[in-house]
């Protein structure tokens, strides 16, 4: 039997365990040639893959729930589970999602993107079926070593203990979450699985196991008792899981694929909250990968024979992405102000703290898949006297939005919180758009919230946002290249709450925040062609909002004003200013069109295809303008 | 010395030891008396008085960093830290606050409100002395075992592990949250307290610790590994604390004050993060408290030589408060419904689901303090065929608020989401006023969003909900009293974004969401005696937004409509009406005032007091009509 041949996992149940791990090699290989043309998720899915076919194999899926933190180690999932050729689509304008979707498929139980969900959605579907009178079905959670220390997945493992509930945790331990793993947990899992005293006992114990099977009930009761007391022993320890009250296996090689379907099978018959210790190794047979799984977590693309990256040609003039801006620029505060630290949950490589990492790894803090202590941790530092400069991704720091509240904002301390993947990410899709955050902070009392429209801006608003006798300041800014070649100008301070005129105009007015301004530029130069004069106004600041430029757009003779931004309509940039018009110059009102991303999530694709989709690209400026 | 003679803690360091018990005896008294006639959170603070007594004893605060989680407990260290007169107008206008604040004494570190925040500040501070060259100052975060399910806290603790940051976390437990205390952790730190095992080893391992003060570095090294190993043995388990590599000790009375003094004093000579465990009974000295902690939890007045609650006299005939009406309809509607199901995150008792949780326990489901936890839950029981009522705080949802976009809305699951205690709270003040709500959940994609203006509408709302075919509803009602004492009204269906007219007119119009709808009734009954007609329209729903009843209201001669809502201004009901006004209606739009909570945190005080300070109470609504 071949790949091709498995169109379900009923397919695979056809083969026996030792005919396996040919299909896994396979289904490696397949992974490996899409990608390198049509990037992806690499090393996590590549990590997974004898776990993947082991699951099916043995679990009877879509009855029983199977669910995969975070989502990006789901790709062998999707190909056995009836999109082999969908795959060639993955994260594609109208192709198959590359995280686990429930409308995409019976098979993906619980959709996911963010991380540390899966144990509390597979406690709420093993409360259901036990409530429905189904006591067999198995609810499966898959989540790395990463995810785990994120607050949700312990808040979950916390009620799991007691629950009783069918329930088996895969804890996928490859020592990476996207950057290496951090903390204690993770020290702790790594003492687990190097541990000799361990490693000598282990098998002694899986032997006594082994031989527990077929006793009768109660039998096996004081069977598990035993085996419970001799595992103790043999971690030396009453394990931190089971401290909770949940049983502790493993660990087990990730990569053994008839071990795991061994173990996978004897879980299956116990009941009630078990977790299995899986070891696997992210990139897992691309050398490349293995050997820089943060670099091969989402590689691009690549040679698939030799796994050398095909990179496009930068030259010195290419503009820099606004994240390598944010990484040089915060060195280069940092040397002149003692009292900067950089902090990333995780994301260090891709908000490129790295850099600030390697050169002052005493300044940097890369605190682990923990939005929320990300941000009271820096509410912390600043409340001391130090200016944090915390970076997330727009749609992850939706995890931290009471601590922005209750523990910044209310406070005045001077956090800065730099929100990047702000407006549409693309290819990731609606988990990962940050659409959210400027109506989300818009509403919160003393935060200056502000968006670069180039990288000049953003490192103004880095500088400013760090000088004294500021309250909490959040500049976000776009995935993906800048605009100036030259970025490395020498920064100045921006009046706070005010905003700039980037190109004088008569018949229309733009006004823009952040990124999109550029747009409007582009727009304004192709309406001047067709003999329609517009003016950009780069309002800079969400909050506070320039009210005397208002003032001034509102007493000029534009036909149109119209604004445009990367996030939602609803309690957006855009509503901003129509409220400030209706009660300051109503008469202007009618001028006013707001283009902005609708009600509704966005699915994947291109940003210009979803900018285009959402009216907020150039044509659609162009087309308000007429 | 008395307790009149403590104005700071450096007068409590005059005394010996055995001379602090008076004290406390002293204080616990004053805190008795004060809260009979000035209701506040009573058993907490009962709970720690000999244990910030002992803290204040042998820390050098406010230079050490001391933070209380939640801060309900935090009564005896503002009596003690020159707060003991201003003690007399805690919680009211004007005086000081009920949790600690940092603009209100330089002894409260960090301004806490939600749980679980105190370990993620005192590291933040801890790292910041680190870096400033302080490497003596100690980081105290005290924080009950309810808050330490909560997981912010294990996020925490996973970086405190690694850090070597002198931080003293203090885990306070009493086995009672603000409901009593759930969960794995919960259980196993009653297995430790409770282990006769380890109670036997105990002394002797703080014997041994005894002999090691004194030693040099290098032995003491040796003797704290060896303690290690001793107590590892006598818990025999690597403890789940030390697992995450915090040094655990513990537990110990947490009433037996001269032992507190005599360990704190120890624990004060550690470098790098410890733990300490501290048993405390919840409203320890006051008999009913100690019996009935969720009770007296926040008792209201009672008499201060019996501690015998002053219940003002119920009547059949008073309107029931919300909390009341959720809790009787809940399960009215549960006894029809088989796939209703109840969760709450340890406020069971506060929004009433405790009565579902008596009746139907298989089928209600406290979860602790995890707001995030909570919601994914309440997602997977709704993938599963379920209908979760997952019952929070306006103001603690905040901590869901990426669980409510990314696992309920985007995956359309009929999760019913009740925000309790939405709009101003009162005594609370700032970090608990439910204000932020409406703004924020407006952008969310399918959300319904909605408002009950009275105990008839709470019912039909939570009707409506349960019916299928609906996505996730948000249903945000107040803290207090309803309306009606009929109360008990047959149910029926709403028709999704459907306003209704309460009261006709025809000068202005009045347009509410919510419970203000009743302030705008009696405004316009007011009114009507000056000669002025006054419509009211009860929009019911913030989104979808009844935008037929908005033109309709355009469409007629009213000299101005005057929106009310009880969130913030930016972003919310009003602001919805003005944007839908400026691109529909723009010639009317000059009409609209929109009264709403100003941009600023608004402090505590008595609701009436701070509906006055807003303008939103119905002087205002008379005001603006005039």
């Amino acid at each position: 039997m071949k790949l091709t041949d498995i169109n379900t996992p009923a397919d695979l149940k056809q083969l026996q365990p030792a005919e396996l791990q040919p299909i896994a090699d396979e289904l490696r290989t397949y992974i490996v040639n899409t990608l390198s043309t049509h990037p992806g998720h690499l090393a996590s899915s590549l990590g997974t893959v004898e776990l993947t076919v082991a699951l099916h194999y043995v679990f009877n899926t879509p009855d029983d729930k199977l669910i995969w933190d975070v989502g990006h180690q789901s790709y062998p999932h999707k190909i056995l589970t009836g999109r082999r050729e969908a795959f060639q689509s993955v994260r594609t304008y109208g192709g198959i999602s590359g995280f686990p979707k429930m409308s995409e498929s019976p098979y993906d139980a619980f959709g996911t993107g963010h991380s540390s969900t899966s144990i509390s959605a597979a406690l709420g579907m093993a409360v259901a079926s036990r409530m429905q009178g189904n006591n067999t079905r198995k609810h499966i959670a898959v989540i790395g070593d990463g995810s785990m220390t994120g607050g949700e997945a312990f808040e979950a493992l916390n009620n799991v203990g007691l629950s009783k509930a069918n329930i088996i945790v895969i804890l996928n331990d490859n020592g990476i979450s996207i950057d290496k793993a951090v903390g204690g947990l993770n020290n702790y899992l790594t003492r687990i699985t190097s541990s000799p005293r361990y490693n000598r006992l282990k098998e002694q114990v899986w032997q006594r196991l082994d031989t527990g099977e077929g006793l009768r009930r109660r039998s096996r009761g004081v069977f598990q008792r035993m085996t419970r007391v001799a595992k103790s022993i043999a971690l030396g320890s009453n394990n931190l899981f089971e401290s909770l009250g949940i049983r502790y296996f493993g660990p087990v090689d990730g990569h053994d694929i008839v071990k795991l379907t061994e173990i996978l099978t004897r879980l299956k018959s116990i009941n009630g909250p078990v977790l299995l210790h899986v070891v696997t190794r992210k990139g897992r047979g691309l050398k490349q990968a293995e050997q820089n799984p943060i670099v091969y977590h989402a590689p691009g693309k690549y040679d698939a024979q030799t796994g050398e990256r095909t990179l496009t040609g930068v030259h010195e003039s290419t503009p820099l992405r606004y994240q390598d801006i944010f990484g040089y620029t915060i060195i280069e505060l940092a040397e002149q102000n003692p009292a900067i630290v950089g902090i990333t949950p995780a994301m260090a490589t891709g908000c490129s703290l790295n850099m600030m990492m390697e050169q002052m790894p005493d300044r940097t803090f890369d605190v682990g898949i923990s939005e929320q202590h990300a941000v009271t941790f820096a509410a912390g530092l600043a409340a001391q006297g130090m200016v944090p400069f915390c970076n997330i991704y727009s749609s992850f720091a939706q995890r931290a939005y009471d601590q922005i509240i209750h523990d910044v904002a209310l406070q005045k301390l001077p956090v800065v919180l730099c929100l990047d993947r702000a407006g549409l990410v693309g290819d990731d899709g609606p988990t990962h758009h940050g659409v959210f955050d400027l109506a989300a902070l818009r509403p919160i009392p003393g935060l200056t919230v502000c968006a670069p429209m180039d990288d000049h801006e953003l490192r103004n608003m880095m500088y400013t946002a760090q000088l004294p006798n500021h309250g909490p300041v959040v500049i976000r800014y776009p995935r993906g290249a800048s605009v100036y070649s030259d970025w490395r100008s020498p920064m100045q301070e921006l009046k706070i709450g005010e905003g700039r005129c980037v190109r004088e105009g008569s018949d229309v007015a733009f006004l823009s925040l952040g990124h999109p301004g550029n747009d409007a530029v582009a727009a304004a130069e192709e309406l001047e062609k067709q003999g329609i004069s517009a003016a950009v106004y780069d309002m800079r600041f969400l909050k506070p909002m320039d009210t005397r430029m208002l003032d001034e757009i509102a007493s000029r003779e534009f036909r149109k004003i119209i604004t445009v931004e990367d996030g939602v309509k609803i309690g957006g940039f855009g509503e901003a200013v129509e409220s400030y018009f209706a009660e300051h110059h109503p008469d202007q009102v009618s001028r006013i069109t707001v283009l902005a991303i609708p009600d509704e999530f966005i699915t994947h694709g291109t940003v210009s295809q979803l900018k285009a989709d959402c009216h907020i690209d150039k044509n659609s400026l162009i087309g308000a303008a007429i």
